[in-house]
């Protein structure tokens, strides 16, 4: 561990000032010249920990006048109980809203709350589609013709690259491209299970995890998952001594819904655990660069020792979705998976590989990600407060270190699908929780996607926070 | 039935006496002002049936002197066997050499007679390339985004418009957009079929459907199939009859690797006898474009009408492979295999749906595939004549009227896996028969890809015509 920087100290400190409230909500902050004098350090540390404390979310800047304390109520509201799902394997049941929600995501005058689909505002797209020009007029042919698996040789280089942050040492050769990160999941679940067979997942499980296991006539045992650190450890243990899964599906960091991140020391823990059990770990990292602070999680795979974690990612959340450019890392399974992969679609569109990989040499990636990490973190933490502001009492919400969602645990026993309808009635679409469930559980949960939620969408939340009243309500007189 | 124009009647007459040797290889057809004369037709028909019977590839034009007879050959070798493929079904083995020969066609250096990829050089790559960027400016938002399931409706309606040809009336929203054919016919398969069931397909068939059906754990049963008109209807209803196949698996004209066509009438009979028996019918039509003469042939889809047929079809032999853009029209299977696509990469790549469409509706696809066709009837032509030429006496090869692909039988029991090493050492690559069969038949067979066949490549099939005759006189001795 490396002691964090002075100004990150320094905003720390101030931080502590505004959650024991000395500085409350409404206030203006010390003045940066005045706070470097008392705490004797430069302006420049104090203007950069007041910036943080703005991406942060706390403060704002306010023109000519200095630092505000926002309506913080980050505290207010807690966050979801740990999921203490049943303990026995079960056929999926999802109901088919999973792909009208996915479809809505072309409706542009619904309020986009639910498919956790990234705002286009905020990817490179002007630059990416330069690129891809240029890269057509530099290489027609190449981009004309297939790019058979495994894919650009440029692009894998790039991905192995960046795969150091995620703590994995990767040859270019460990890659697979794929149509994104959905192809990966799928590739490594038709590689290590055949129908029957039974897979972990965490609970709640992204909805499109539960469905394609569905389509693979697969059984899910739910593993209990903890609201920040994620899969319970303790109990994938259990599940893996008594239920022998064929395989244990994981989005490790950022997770979708929960947003919960498995620390790194219980990463290591989890890829120890399933090579001693040798079942493979199929890791979905979708939302591993999009942290908020800090260096971003590692990947169970960093801890893999014996090829049997298969990681799966894509740029769908962090570039260009519309490009379907994700890949897999299929360890031990390679083999299989190249030839799935070969005889599913042979491989991506040549000239995205080529367009992706350019962006990734010379593009400003990293710049790009630290701006997009700010925006998400400002919406997440908007979102939560108007959340706080407008939802009932007894509302719970998660707090993520990272990624675009947030997990609502609505009081009572509300209906989602209910809220989901009425929501979409009024022109905002949410995912309902029981998406996230193979038995149709978390009926009082809700998934809200932070990609679009800036002050423009207070109506939208104040709207959905009257439905949900309205809900608890009927809810309540119904069972007197 | 129209009557053919005047000028095809006049290269038909013309062709006749080439064919019975009135006409001789070598010989100056009649000038263009004597026939005029003779046959009381005016000047310009005689230049259109004689340019006609140059894109047949039958003579060609040598400045200032006239029309000359090529060696033609055409008559020369008869066309392979009817196949006689065992009635049993099998489980699919088929040796790893398929994703070689796939992963070959990126290697300039080789001669590409291997898989059956288009040639770039004969795509209208520039066009392309520019319709995408100007997508890209016109629509950066939509380049972007996912374009989720079923696909733009931009593409799938000028998709609609033009199944026309193929006999098909559909609407736009009867396809789903697919990343390639393979894809869709792997959506097919995997929404009608479970592991365990046996399918039906054409013997020889294309490797990619067999290791398709391989890893979705199918057995196979083979069907009888003529080199010019595919299928036995016949032998189907016996394998209908007494082998229930979950469904039946066709490329039904231009065949991969035959190049046999189902006749329209016997199409017909195809899809009726397949509603009799409610088995879904998955056919891919992929070459159904790229037929040389004529009107294209008829999808059995059109004779479909109990939507128990499924069509699967892709732009990767006429436009451009490496766009990876398909497409589905999956009829009463639906719900099922738009729910498939959903959760196994959500869409194509969006720019590349947009460009094709453009292309389709202003770019000259039709003038493009004019072109196409002549080209590929040509370098299919040069390249039998070729054969014909420099393999040993008691080769048989496939007269396709369309697609790209020669199928050639060679005498005696040649291996053709050996002929594969051999000639890649030499730098050709070919596909050898043996991944045509699920049990390792035709290893006397080899699959030739014409899309690079002129006479450039004369040395390269000389040098294929001494390793095919050392072999088969290597396997003489070695049996004596």
């Amino acid at each position: 561990m490396h002691a964090s920087p002075l100004y990150e100290q320094v905003a720390n400190k101030v931080q502590g000032l505004i959650d024991c409230r000395t500085l409350r909500a409404g206030e203006r902050l010390p003045s940066v010249r005045s706070l470097s004098r008392e705490w004797s350090i430069s302006i420049t540390t104090v203007m950069q920990a007041y910036r943080t404390l703005e991406n942060r979310g706390l403060v704002e800047a306010r023109p000519q006048s200095g630092f505000y304390v926002l309506s913080s109520l980050r505290t207010a509201l807690p966050e979801p109980r740990a999921s203490q799902p049943s303990e026995v394997p079960c056929d999926v049941s999802v109901p088919d809203l999973a792909m009208r929600i996915l479809q809505d995501t072309s409706k542009p005058d619904l309020v986009q709350f639910g498919a956790a689909v990234q705002n286009p505002d905020l990817l490179p797209t002007r630059k990416l589609h330069q690129m891809l020009g240029t890269m057509a007029r530099r290489h027609p042919e190449r981009g004309i013709n297939y790019s058979m698996m495994p894919g650009s040789a440029d692009l894998r280089t790039e991905i192995a690259r960046r795969q150091v942050g995620a703590g994995c040492a990767l040859a270019p050769d460990d890659i697979i491209v794929t149509n994104g990160c959905q192809e990966a999941t799928l590739l490594a679940l038709r590689a290590v299970t055949k129908p029957g067979d039974t897979i972990g997942v965490e609970s709640p499980a992204f909805y499109n995890h539960l469905l394609t296991a569905d389509a693979l006539g697969l059984k899910v045992v739910e593993i209990p998952t903890h609201p920040r650190e994620g899969m319970s450890i303790e109990a994938l243990r259990y599940a893996l001594a008594n239920h022998r899964p064929a395989a244990v599906l994981t989005v490790s960091s950022h997770h979708n819904p929960t947003g919960a991140t498995i620390p790194d020391e219980r990463k290591r823990q989890l890829a120890e655990l399933m090579s001693e059990y040798d079942v493979p770990l199929i890791e979905d990292d979708i939302f591993g660069e999009m942290n908020f602070e800090g260096d971003r999680p590692k990947a169970a795979k960093a801890f893999d020792r014996t090829g049997n974690t298969i990681l799966c990612s894509s740029f769908s959340k962090t570039l260009a979705p519309g490009y379907r450019i994700g890949w897999i890392v299929p360890g031990k399974y390679h083999d299989t998976i190249a030839r799935l992969k070969s005889c599913m679609n042979y491989g991506a569109n040549a000239l995205a590989e080529l367009a992706i990989a350019a962006f990734l040499e010379e593009g400003g990636y990293d710049h790009h990600l630290r701006r997009l990490r700010r925006t998400l973190e400002k919406r997440v933490r908007w979102l939560r407060e108007s959340v706080a502001e407008h939802f009932p009492e007894g509302t719970r919400i998660s707090n993520p270190s990272g990624g675009m969602v947030l997990w609502v645990e609505m009081a009572g026993s509300s209906n989602s699908v209910c809220i989901y309808r009425r929501a979409l009635a009024a022109g905002i679409t949410i995912a309902p929780g029981v998406l996230f469930s193979p038995r149709g559980e978390y009926r009082n949960c809700i998934r809200l996607n932070a990609a679009y939620a800036d002050e423009s969408k207070e109506k939208a939340v104040a709207r959905l926070g009257e439905i949900v009243r309205s809900e608890a309500e009927q809810t309540v007189s119904g069972t007197t």
